[in-house]
C-alpha cells in the first residue's frame, strides 16, 4: 500500500488521505447486520480532478475503489470486502447551482438531502426523494433510493437530469442535459443511477426540485387488521387519487414510534397518509380517501393540516429504524425490501407478517405501500449463529414469493451483497447483458467488486 | 441474399419473407424529407421465436437488420441504409393481457396507440403517451416517444415496466418486473427504451396506464405575441400547476389547422391546454391559470369541458403535421426537435422564428412547451439543392442554440440519422461509453447500424 499512498501523494494533501484505524473502521461498515471488512486506506477528495486522479491511481495498482456518502446503506454497498481505497465524498458537500426558474440544483456528491431542503426551503422549493436516513445525494443516486413521496413524485432515478462522472480510467463524462426529456443516445442517466459505485463515481448532480404544495394535508387511518388496510391503499391507487405519500406502519413497530418519539397513536395496523395540491382539490381528495377507507372498515380517519403535527408525524416515520435500533441494545438490523405488483400486496404481506411470527424475533412490517413495497425490519442477535441463520432464510422467502409474483427482491435499498444471491432468479439471462455492461466500463473490475453483478469466470452465483 | 432467405424460411412460412419491389419500397422510408434505401428482404415474424430465429440468421450471414412498426418515424430510424433485412412487427399486433388491479397491459410491439386505447377505455383506463402519428407501441418504445401529455404523465421510457428483448444472439430476456419502483440490477428497461433497434428487437412490452382522470377541461388561450404566450407557459410551471397538456402553435400552424380540420381559431399565437383531476380541484386549477395568462396579456381564453368539443381541438393539435404535408403537395417534412430548460425556451423560440423567417420556406413553430419541447415544422422542395441545404443549416442552428444552452438536440423523435451529426457534440466523451455498450451487445455491429453511434473506427463525426 506505500506504493499507492505515494501516488496518491502526488496530487492529493496528506489530510487526504488516512490509514488511521479509526478513521478505517469507520469506513468498514453499513447500518445493518452485514459483515464489516476494514479498507486500506480512506481518501478524502475535494474536486473532480481528485477523483479523477484517484481513480488512474487505482488502475496503475489495481486497487479496489469503493465511494462512501455517510454510510446510511443497508444492503453493505458501501463495505469494501476487496479492501484497498474508500472514497469518502464528505468534503464534496457544496451547493453548487440553485436554478430557481428552471426548478433544478446542481451539487457535491456529499450533500445530504436535509442540507439541501434546508438550503431550497429558501426559495420556496423542496427535493422530494426522502429516505429514512439523512443520506448523501450521491449516496442517494448510486443506489437509486426512494421513499415516502415517491408514490407522487417518483424515485431518485426520476429526479436526475445531469450526472458529472468519473469513470475507471479517469475521464470525465456528463451523462444527461438540463432539459426537461430527451430522445438523444443511449440513456446513461438511467444505467448509472443505481450502479452503486460499479459503474463510476459520481462528482455531480443535477436534480430536479418541486416548488412547496400550495396546500397540504396529512392524515392517519387505523384498520381493525393489516389486510384491510393494505386493501385500502389498493382501492386509493384504483381510484387514481393523486396521494402524496401513503406509508403502513403495524402494531408493533406503532409501539416502536410511540416509545422513541413520545407519540401516543393507538397501536393498530395504521396508514400515514399526505395530499398535496390546491385547497378545493385536496378537501374533495380527502373526503373520497375517508370514503374508501370507510368501505375497509377503517376505525379512525385523523387528518392534520397544522404544520407542526404534521412534521412531527413524518420525523416519528422518518426514525422508525432508528426506534427499533434504539430500542434492541447490541443487536443488528436487517430489512427485507421487496416490491410487487399491486394486486399482489395484500397477500405478500399476509404471508411476510406469518413467516415473520414464526422467526420469533422482535421486529415489525413498514413501508411504501402506495408502490407495492414494504419492509419486514428484524433487529437479530449475531452472536446467534442460529437466530442469524433463520433471519436470512426469512428475508430469502420473503424475497422468494415476491419474485414468484413479479416482483422484486429490493424496491429502494439496492443490491449491494445482501440482494446478490437473487440476482440470477430476477434477472435470468439479462444479468449477463449487466455483465457485459459492467466488462465495457470496468475492464479491471476495480470499481466496488462483487456488487450487482460477480465478473469473474465460473463463479458459482 | 438467396443463402439468406432459405436460412430464414427454416422456420418462416412464405408469405412471411417478402422481396417483392412494392413492399421494399414501403419499408425505404419514413415520414420525412430523409434519403430513402431499400432493403433486400421484409420479414414479418409472427412470434418472439420467429425473431430470435431472424436474429441467428442475421449473425450467420452479417446481414443487417432494421425494426419496423409503421413506418411514422421522424429521423429516419427505419431507413435501411444498410440494406439487409427489414423485420416488420404488424402480425405481432395482438394486446396480451390487461391487468385491470395492477394498472398494467401487456402487448405486442406491433399494437398501436390508437389500438391499445380503443381496448383500455373498455376497462376505464388509458395509456398517455400520444404522439402525433398512430405509431406501434415498439416503435414509441425504441424512440423513446412522447407527446402532448408528457408535463403530467411523463414519455415513453416512464411507462415501460418490463421489455421482452431478442438481443442479436438471439437470446431472449426481460428487461424489467411488474414492480412499481426497483433497485435491482442495473437499469436495462431505461437503457433499451430509446436505443432505436441497435441493441435487439422488442417482442413484448409491459407499460403503465392510467385511469380515466375523473374530470377534464381544456381551454385555449390566445396571445399578442409568440414571446408572452411562452412567458405564460414557463409562469404556470413554476406556479406548480399539476397541468396535463400545454401546447403551443404559432399563427402559420394555426391556418393549417383551420383549413385541414375546418376550424375557425383565431390566427393568433396560441395555448391549447388541458386539466384532469377532480372538478373542485380543477376548477381551482383553471382559475389559477387563467389570472397567470391574463398577467401575460392573453386576448382570449376559452374552456371546453364539453367532450367533442374538446376530442375536436386535441384531434386538430394531432393532425396538424399531416395538415401541413396536405397543404404542401410534393414537399417533403423537415422537423426540428429541441428541448432546452424552461429559462430558455423563451428566447430558443424568438430565435427559431427568426431563423425561420429568414429561410422564407412554408413552415410554422409548434410543440410541447410545458416540456421545453418545441418543433419548427418545414415544407421543402427536395429537387431544391439550395434550400436543402438552407434547411439544414437551419435546422443546425436551432439544434446548436439549444445544446449551447443545456438543451437536447432531440427531445422526442430520436437520433436516428437526422440527429447523428450532433452526438459528439452534445454527449462529449460520454458517446464513447454509448460506442463500448454497443459493442458490448452487438459486435458485429449488424442491428440498425450507424444509427445513434457509429462504431467503425476512425469515423469521422
Amino acid at each position: 500500500m506505500e506504493k499507492v499512498i505515494n501516488a496518491l501523494k502526488t496530487k492529493l494533501a496528506d489530510e487526504q488521505i488516512s490509514t488511521n484505524e479509526t478513521v478505517r473502521e469507520l469506513h468498514s461498515k453499513d447500518e445493518t447486520y452485514h459483515q464489516t471488512s476494514l479498507p486500506d486506506i480512506v481518501v478524502f477528495p475535494k474536486t473532480t480532478e481528485d477523483v479523477s486522479h484517484i481513480m488512474k491511481v487505482s488502475q496503475e495498482f489495481k486497487t479496489p475503489i469503493t465511494p462512501f456518502g455517510v454510510g446510511s446503506s443497508l444492503e453493505g454497498h458501501v463495505i469494501p470486502y476487496q479492501k484497498g481505497i474508500v472514497v469518502d465524498f464528505s468534503f464534496m458537500n457544496k451547493i453548487i447551482e440553485i436554478k430557481q426558474e428552471d426548478l433544478l440544483v446542481t451539487v457535491q456528491p456529499g450533500v445530504t438531502r436535509e442540507q439541501l431542503n434546508k438550503e431550497l426551503k429558501k426559495y420556496g422549493l423542496f427535493f422530494s426523494v426522502d429516505p429514512g436516513a439523512n443520506a448523501t445525494l450521491g449516496g442517494m443516486a448510486a443506489t437509486n433510493a426512494s421513499g415516502t413521496t415517491t408514490v407522487k413524485y417518483g424515485v431518485m432515478r426520476d429526479q436526475v437530469r445531469n450526472l458529472e462522472v468519473v469513470l475507471a480510467d479517469g475521464s470525465v463524462i456528463q451523462t444527461g442535459s438540463l432539459a426537461a426529456k430527451s430522445a438523444s443516445g443511449y440513456h446513461l442517466n438511467g444505467l448509472f443511477v443505481g450502479s452503486e459505485g460499479t459503474l463510476g463515481c459520481f462528482t455531480e448532480l443535477t436534480l430536479q426540485v418541486y416548488g412547496i404544495p400550495e396546500h397540504v394535508v396529512a392524515a392517519r387511518a387505523t384498520f381493525p387488521s393489516l389486510t384491510r388496510a393494505i386493501q385500502a391503499v389498493t382501492s386509493i391507487l384504483q381510484a387514481g387519487i393523486p396521494i402524496a405519500r401513503v406509508e403502513f406502519v403495524d402494531e408493533a413497530s406503532i409501539i416502536q414510534i410511540n416509545t422513541f418519539s413520545e407519540t401516543d397513536y393507538p397501536v393498530k395496523p395504521t396508514l400515514f397518509l399526505e395530499f398535496h395540491g390546491n385547497e378545493a382539490g385536496l378537501n374533495a381528495d380527502v373526503a373520497f380517501t375517508k370514503e374508501i377507507m370507510q368501505d375497509h372498515d377503517c376505525d379512525s380517519f385523523t387528518s392534520e393540516t397544522d404544520n407542526a403535527a404534521r412534521n412531527h408525524l413524518w420525523d416519528a416515520r422518518h426514525n422508525l429504524a432508528y426506534a427499533y435500533i434504539h430500542g434492541h441494545a447490541g443487536k443488528k438490523m436487517m430489512l427485507t425490501d421487496v416490491a410487487v405488483p399491486i394486486s399482489e400486496l395484500a397477500n405478500s404481506v399476509i404471508y411476510a407478517r406469518e413467516e415473520l411470527d414464526k422467526l420469533g424475533v422482535p421486529g415489525g412490517i413498514l413501508g411504501h405501500v402506495g408502490d407495492g413495497n414494504f419492509h419486514c425490519l428484524i433487529m437479530i442477535d449475531m452472536a446467534n449463529a442460529g437466530e442469524v441463520k433463520r433471519a436470512n432464510e426469512f428475508n430469502k422467502n420473503v424475497v422468494l414469493y415476491a419474485l414468484e409474483r413479479g416482483g422484486t427482491c429490493t424496491g429502494e435499498h439496492g443490491v449491494g451483497v445482501g440482494k446478490m444471491p437473487y440476482q440470477r432468479q430476477e434477472h435470468g439471462d439479462a444479468l449477463d447483458i449487466m455483465k457485459q455492461i459492467k466488462k465495457a466500463l470496468d475492464p479491471n473490475n476495480l470499481l466496488n467488486p462483487n456488487k450487482i453483478v460477480e465478473v469473474e469466470e465460473g463463479n458459482p452465483e
